[in-house]
C-alpha cells in the first residue's frame, strides 16, 4: 500500500500549463501531482488564456506570483534560466495546442505529462517520441482512469489464464451531458471540444474513448487490432462533422472481436465506462461508476465480486492501494497512481535507471500515440461510410 | 390487474406438438397457458419424437391416453374426426419442422402458436400468412419475454414523447452456456440448434436475438431499419456456419441508430436480454433479469425506477398485472400474458370481433415475419464480409 | 426440475373459502394450486361475504355454479353429501375467522390450508393440532415466500457449515403502503388488518413478519429462541393498539442474536424481505426482491452469487426448480412449491406414508403454531414497556 | 466546487501526533489536510510510539528530521520554542491517550484534531470543551466519513420537509474484518482496539457506531434521544468486556424511533455504513460503499437515485464537490473536506470570526462530545442487562 512516503529522492520541480480556474481537468492534475508532496511540487504556472486570472489563480494556490507566467512560451523561457527551473510540466490546454507545446517543452528540456488525445496524427506523434527519445524525456499521457489499482488485477487475471482465451472486449464510455445542444450555448469553456480546428478530428472518439481504449490496451498488452468499423453520428447537427456518438466493431489479430461504444448523448446515464473481457473460461468486468469493485465470472461457477485493497488481491493491485478495503476509493486515487509512475519514469531517465523504464507500466508515449492512431483509423473508416479498414 | 378470471367465453381446446419432458421450452407453453384454466385447456398432444415417452409425459400431464399422438400428422388427422377436436396447436419442435407443421395445422383449419424463430425464409413467412389470412386463422408466436407489464409502460412512455426524439437502440440478448464445446457433447437435445438443417440459417440470432428483436418492435412499433451490418462469429469451430455470437449495427429510417449483440459464448454472465431506448430527453432501460423494474433516466435530474404494479404507472401496464407491487413476477407472468392474448385473438378471430383484432398487441405472424426478416438480412450481411445492406 | 408431471396419482379435489374478487391474496392461491392441474383441481367455492359476488367470482373461474356456495358452513354441509366432494379446502379469510372455519374444516373429515397469521393464541393452536391428529388430517400454512428454491440452498448450505457456527440472524420485511393514513380510507377491503377484533393482537408482526419469521425456521431449524424484546409503534395514531412498526431483538439458545424489523411505513421502500445469517466464517443474504440470486460472502475471499437453476445448487434446491437458469422466477413459482408440498403430504396421509410425512419440508401445523407463538411473545413484551421475555 | 484555491490567507502549520508507518488511519489524514496545500502544511511530527522509526517515516514525508519528535511532550514543548511552531495538531492515536495529549495541546495554544471516540467519559469531554472555549481553540474530531457531499444534500432535503416527519432512523455499521479471532493475532498494531484500558469501555461502538451516529447527527440536527437500549456481545470471548457486536433501538424525542447495529463479525460484508432516514412521506438512503449516490424514495412514486456533483442538488452539497458528476469521490474527498472545515474554523478562531464559526458546520467540541456520550448511554444499558435507560 502506498502511504505517501517518497518514492523518489525528492520531489519534481513542476509547472503546469492550462487547467486554471475554468478547466474541467486542472484540479485533477494538482490532485494527482500532490497527493503525497513527495512526487512533485507545484512552483510555476501558465495557467490560461487570460494571462491575470491565471496569475491571480496560480497565487491563489500558492505559487510566487512571479513564476505566474502568461504564457507558456514565456513559462519556457524564463524557467530556463532559473537554477531552480522546472523539470517536468504538465500541459493541460484543449487538443490542437499539445503537439507544439510538448515540443517546445522538449526542446526546452522539460519532461511531459500531457492531457489525451495526445495530437491530431500519428505522424506529429512520431516526430514527438523521436524527440523525447533523442533529447532523453519523458512523455506520460493523462489517462487518468487508468490508475484504478483493480485494473493492475484484471491484467494480472488475465495473464495468468483465468479467463482462458480472450474472445471478446466489450468497451464503453458515454454519457449524456451533451443531449441537448443548449449545453454548447451556455458553455462557452467547453464549445472547442467540438470545433475540428481545435478538438481535432473527432469529438467523443477522442474526448472520451481513448480512456477506455488505453485502459483495454492496460488489460489486454498483447491483444492487436487487425481491422475496425467506425460508424459515428452528429445528433446535434451544428456538431458535425464531429460527431456525439460512434460505435466502433474491432476484429482483433488472435482472432477475438470488439466493441466500443462512445457517446456524449447518452441521456440520462451515469455509467461512464465500462470493459468487459470475455475469455474462453470465464469473463472480467470493470466499471468507473464503481472502481473498487471486479466483477468475475466462471461460466458454471457462481458470479465472483473482488474488492480493491483485499488480500486474496494480486501484489501489482495492491502496489497501487491507498486507502485499504472498505474505504472508497476514487477517479482522485486513480490520477495520483499514474501520477507517481510518471515521477518514478523521470527519476529512472534522470538517473539512467533503464531497468525501471523497461517494467513500470504507465501511459507513456507509445501509450498515446496508440489513442491517436485509434482515432485515426476510427475517423478513416467512419468517412468512408464506416466500412472495414486495416489497422494501420 | 388479471386475477384468472374468463377473459373469452370458455378455455379453447388446445394441443401441444413438440415441448416434452426433454425440452427446454415446453413447461414454459403450458404454464403460460394453463395459468387460469380459462382460456385453454389441454386435451391433445404429440409430445415428442420418441411416440412412447411422448405419451407417458401427457398421461401424466393429464391428458387421455388415447390423445397422445404419436406424431403431429396423427394430431391433426385424428382430432380433426372429433367434434370436442382442438382448436388451437402449440407447436415447440426444431426449427426446421415450423413451416410443414404450421402449414398442415392451418390446412386442418387449427390456429397456430409458434416457437421462435418461426421460419427459415421469408417466403416461408408470407405463404403462411396468405393461408392464415384465406382460413381466418390466428398465427401466434411465442416472443416469451414479451409480455412483461413494463414493456407496455415503455411503449407508452415513449409514444407519449417522454423521452424525446428516438436516437438510439441499445440491444443484448446473451448467456455464456454455450462458452465450452463440451456443453454440445452431453446435451443431446440441445445439438440441434447449431445444425443448419434443423436450426436454419443462425444459431444465437434466431435462438436469442429475435426475443430483443421483437421487444423493440414491441416498444418502438414506428421505427423502421433501413440499413444494417451484422459481423457474424463461431467461436467454437464445430458450429460453422452457424454462429455463437454476432455484433450487428443498424441505421433506422428516422434517423436513430442502433446496435444488438446476441451471444451464447458471454462466459459467466447472468444478466441475459437488455433494452434501452435513447432519446433526446431522457432514456429507458428495461432487462429480463430484473423484469419488474424500469429504469427512466432523464438528462439532468435524479434517475428514476419505476416498479410493475404501481399506480404510476399506464393502464396498459397494469392491464398485465398479476401479482401486485412487492410480489415479484418472473418469466412465466410474461408467457402467460402472451397466451392470454392469443387466447383472446382466437376468440376474437372466432366470432368476427374485428376491433379487437386491430388493436390487440400481441407477436402475430407479422411480427413472426419480421423476425424472420430480421435473421435474412442479418445473415446476409454477414455472409458478404460483414457489410452494410439495405433492409429488405 | 419441476415440469408440471404429476407427484401424486390424480389432482386433489379443491375448494377456496375467502379469496375473491377483491382479495389480495386469493389469485397467488390459485396460481399456486393450480400450477400444473396435476395437483389440485377447484371445483368449490365459498369465495366471498357477498354472495352473489362470489358466486359470479366463482363462474368466471370455471366452477360449476351449483358449487359456488355462500358461505363456509353451506361449503362444507353440502359438499360432504357429495361423493366427488372435496378433499381440502383453503382459508383465505381474514385472520379472525381461521379459527373456526379450520375447525369446521376438520371436523368435517376436510384438509386444510389455511392463510398466515394461522390463529390469534398459541392455544387455539394446540387444539387444531391435536384435532387434525385425531383425524388423521393436514394443516399447511400459506407463508407464500418460503417456497424459493434457494431457500432451500441456504438451508443446506448452513446444514454443511458452510458459514461455520451462526452468530446473527438479521430479519426484514418492510414496506411504506401504509405510510399514509389516507390508504386505510379508500381500501376498505383492507381496513381489517387494523382492528384487533378481525386481525388479532398485531398489524405488522402477524401480517408480515410471520412470512420472515417462517424463513429463518426453515433455513435454521435448530436454532431456538431463548428470549425477545420487541419495541412497537403505531405511527398513525387510528391503528393502535396495532403496530405499523416494530423493532426485535432475540437471543438464541446457541448464543446467537437475532433481529426482526418489520414494518408499513417504511416511505418509498420497494425491498421488501431480506434474510441474513451470520456466521463465524461467511455469510449468506436473500431477499425476495430478487429471489433468484443468494449472496455467499465468506470473509477474506471474493463475494459470490449463486443463481437459481445452476447446477452448482444443492439438489434440494434444483428439486423445487421450475424455469431454469436465466429465466426469472417470482413469487408464483414459490407458492406453486408449497402448495404442491402441501398435495403430497395429504396425499401421503391418505396413503399412510409416514415416511414421507416424516421427511418432507412444507409449512405445517407446527410452522403455523410457531407464528402464532412468535406474535404472542413479540406482543407479550411490546405491552410491558418492550421488555426482555423469556420465550414461552 | 472546491478547485483548491485558497480559502484561507495561508496555510496553518501543522503537526502529526500518532498515525504512523504501521496506522491504518494516518494516511487519510494527511491526504485530507495535504489536499491542496492551502490549508495545512506538514511541518512537524510524533508520528510513532518506536521513535526512530517516526522520525524515518516523518523524513520519508518532507519533514526536516529536527522536526520530527520523539513524543508528543516533546514535539510540544520544543514548537513553542520556535516563531514558526505549529499551529494545530492532529492527535491519531490510540483511544487511551486521547484525553491527556488534547489537554497538554489546548494548554500549549495549540488547536486539536483529534480521532473518535475522542474520550473515556463525557466529563472528560465538557473538561476539554470548557478548556478549549477558555483558551480559544478549537477542537475538531475526525468523523471521517461526514464529509461526503451528500450527507450535506440529505440534511438540506431533511430540513426542507422532503421527507415530511421523521419516524425511523435506521443506522449501521458493520464488517466482517474481526471474524476470526486469528485476526488479533497477526495484528499487532491493532490489538488495542479491544484493551479496554487503551480502547475505553467499547470496541464496535467506539470504533465505527461513532461515524454513523455523528452522520445521523449532521442530517437530522435536531432530532434528540430520549432513551434507548443497547444488546452487545463478544462472539470472540477473549474480547470481553468488549463487544464486537451491537444492536441499539432508540426513541427520539419526538416519537420517532431509531436503531442502530455496529459489529466487526458481520462476515463477509463488504457493504460497511448506511443510514435511512424514513419521513411521512419519503425515506432517504446513503451507504458510504456508494457515497456518490444517494437514493431518495417517495411512497407512491417511482424511486430516484441523486448523484453527486449534479446541478439538481443543493448548494451546500455542491460547495464540498470536488471532481464533479460522473468522477467517483471516495473517502479522501470526504477527508479533505472536514480537514478544510477545521482550517476554516480555526481561521475563523484567530481572527475573530464569530459569524463564521456559529454557521460553519463540522464534527467539533460537541459532535466529538456527542459521541462519548452515545457510547457512555449504550454501555450503561448493555451492562445492565440490555434494559432501556435514559439518555442522559
Amino acid at each position: 500500500m502506498l502511504n505517501g512516503e517518497k518514492r523518489i529522492p525528492r520531489p519534481l520541480r513542476w509547472a503546469m500549463i492550462g487547467g486554471g480556474r475554468l478547466s474541467q481537468v486542472g484540479y485533477k492534475h494538482r490532485s494527482g501531482a500532490l497527493r503525497d508532496n513527495t512526487a512533485y511540487q507545484l512552483i510555476a504556472s501558465a495557467f490560461d488564456i487570460d494571462a491575470a486570472r491565471g496569475r491571480d489563480f496560480g497565487v491563489n494556490l500558492g505559487i510566487p506570483a512571479e513564476r505566474c507566467y502568461d504564457n507558456y512560451q514565456q513559462l519556457l523561457a524564463e524557467e530556463a534560466k532559473r537554477e531552480d527551473g522546472i523539470e517536468v510540466v504538465t500541459i493541460a490546454t484543449p487538443n490542437g495546442t499539445h503537439f507544439d507545446i510538448t515540443k517546445a517543452a522538449l526542446n526546452a528540456g522539460i519532461h511531459v505529462i500531457c492531457e489525451k488525445p495526445l495530437f491530431f496524427t500519428s505522424a506529429e506523434a512520431q516526430e514527438i517520441k523521436a524527440l523525447a527519445a533523442e533529447k532523453g524525456l519523458i512523455v506520460g499521457v493523462t489517462y487518468g482512469f487508468s490508475g484504478h489499482p483493480l485494473l493492475m488485477q484484471m491484467r494480472a487475471m488475465i495473464a495468468k489464464g483465468e479467463i482462458g482465451d480472450v474472445r471478446m472486449v466489450e468497451l464503453q464510455y458515454t454519457h449524456g451531458f451533451n443531449a441537448s445542444d443548449s449545453v454548447d450555448k451556455f458553455s462557452d469553456a467547453q464549445k472547442w471540444r467540438v470545433d475540428p480546428k481545435i478538438a481535432g478530428p473527432s469529438f467523443v472518439l477522442g474526448d472520451i474513448s481513448t480512456h477506455t481504449w488505453y485502459i483495454s490496451q492496460l488489460v489486454l498488452p498483447d491483444l492487436n487490432i487487425k481491422s475496425l468499423l467506425c460508424d459515428r453520428q452528429s445528433f446535434i447537427p451544428s456538431r458535425a462533422p464531429l460527431e456525439d456518438n460512434a460505435m466502433v466493431l474491432m476484429h482483433y489479430e488472435n482472432g477475438a472481436v470488439g466493441r466500443m461504444w462512445a457517446s456524449a448523448i447518452n441521456a440520462g446515464s451515469m455509467d461512464s465506462q465500462r470493459i468487459r473481457v470475455i475469455g474462453s473460461r470465464a469473463s472480467l468486468e470493470w466499471s468507473d461508476a464503481n472502481p473498487g469493485e471486479l466483477k468475475f465470472e466462471v461460466q458454471g461457477q457462481p458470479n465472483q465480486t473482488l474488492y480493491h485493497g483485499m488480500p486474496y488481491l494480486d501484489e501489482s493491485a495492491l502496489a497501487d492501494e491507498r486507502l485499504g478495503a472498505l474505504h472508497t476509493e476514487g477517479l482522485a486515487e486513480s490520477w495520483a497512481n499514474i501520477y507517481l509512475k510518471f515521477a518514478i519514469a523521470i527519476n529512472a531517465m534522470q538517473n539512467g535507471d533503464s531497468k525501471t523504464l523497461e517494467t513500470l507500466i504507465y501511459p507513456d508515449i507509445n501509450a498515446g500515440a496508440e489513442g491517436v492512431r485509434w482515432i485515426e483509423n476510427c475517423v478513416r473508416s467512419a468517412d468512408n461510410g464506416a466500412c472495414w479498414v486495416n489497422y494501420e
